[in-house]
């Protein structure tokens, strides 16, 4: 993402197809991450965490590699947009709209769906270092589940606008319960992780 | 905020420490009014919507001024952290360390505090979106709506752990209170228009 944060939010705030919704989780997703490695960061080679040290550095790997991935997602969704935009400008008349169409919307909601799988595997990041992270980062733990959290609930609404125009319900509705099942367990995961760094802190739960 | 997107990431991931969790929800809150920007853009002008379109043009207006003040939060988050990286540093055994620590930490709650507020507004335009924008980009109505409530659950982690370390328990007992209330509003009407949104694409409520 060679590209300034604020023409990238121009990009996105205008009527312009991409990027939307599905380029903006994947980013949200790629923040929340980006986190979790300054949280691993923080918490590499301190004497108090030495235990850990190993479980860390593998940490900072991955969380390095999803972070590249997300944001290589963001291109990946662009992308795959173009054709279900070019299919939608097809006439109506044409006999080959239909099938055009329905291959567009399933190429579309391939990109959500490879961002869910990504955020689930930053999810499992997320519960690894709210034991094992430095204390001293731990509102930074707090805020990385919410935004994995919040980056899948944005995902997965890029999986439900392409599925609901399919005709071919049985692939919609198997892919729809595919990414709830995925959204559900990001969510339960920082969900839950939120909430026990927000009462560590004094705070509250939400 | 004239910056790569992956330069910020790289030194929201180092043990830098700015930027932190509290800019990094600021940049999630201004993803989120992007959204609400892009879909009052693709209401405007559009004749099935001509009835809103007053109410659309100032939606738009006041997401543009929210979005420009979250990328400022970003900075002012970064430079109130300064001070107290400061009055870390100062041996323990100095008289003044304890007062100017005092002060810098609840010069370091402002910033995540200013967030929240601006983040409530930015809830208030999800929820005027959600009923009068084009029904064609109700999936980043979605998604503006988890990334806002995300960013709001970000910040206020932001307030919670310069709060936790005050000897002022009233002045801190008070502000929890403020950005708990906050957190609450937002939160759920984000949450609610997320979930009658994921309803209306036929997927689930989170």
């Amino acid at each position: 993402m060679n590209k300034d944060i604020d023409l990238f939010l121009n990009d996105l705030a205008s009527s312009a197809p991409t990027p939307g919704g599905g380029g903006a989780s994947s980013l949200v997703g790629a923040v929340g991450v980006a986190l979790c490695s300054m949280v691993a960061n923080l918490t590499s080679g301190k004497k108090k965490y030495a235990e850990y040290q190993q479980d860390i550095e593998a940490v900072l790997e991955q969380a390095e590699g999803l972070r590249l991935r997300l944001l290589e997602l963001i291109d990946e969704d662009a992308r795959a947009f173009e054709p279900l935009a070019k299919a939608y400008g097809i006439p109506k008349d044409n006999p080959g709209r239909d099938v055009m169409l329905e291959d567009a919307l399933k190429g579309a909601s391939d990109a959500p769906y490879d961002i869910l799988c990504t955020l689930d595997a930053c999810s499992d990041l997320v519960v690894e270092l709210s034991t094992k992270g430095s204390r001293l980062a731990i509102s930074d733990v707090g805020c990385a589940a919410a935004m994995i959290s919040a980056a899948a609930k944005g995902a997965v609404m890029n999986v439900y606008i392409n599925t609901k125009l399919m005709t071919d319900r049985e692939y919609a509705d198997n892919l729809n319960d595919k990414a709830i099942t995925l959204v559900r367990s990001i969510t339960s995961k920082c969900d839950r992780v939120y909430d026990i760094v927000a009462e560590s802190l004094g705070g509250a739960p939400m």
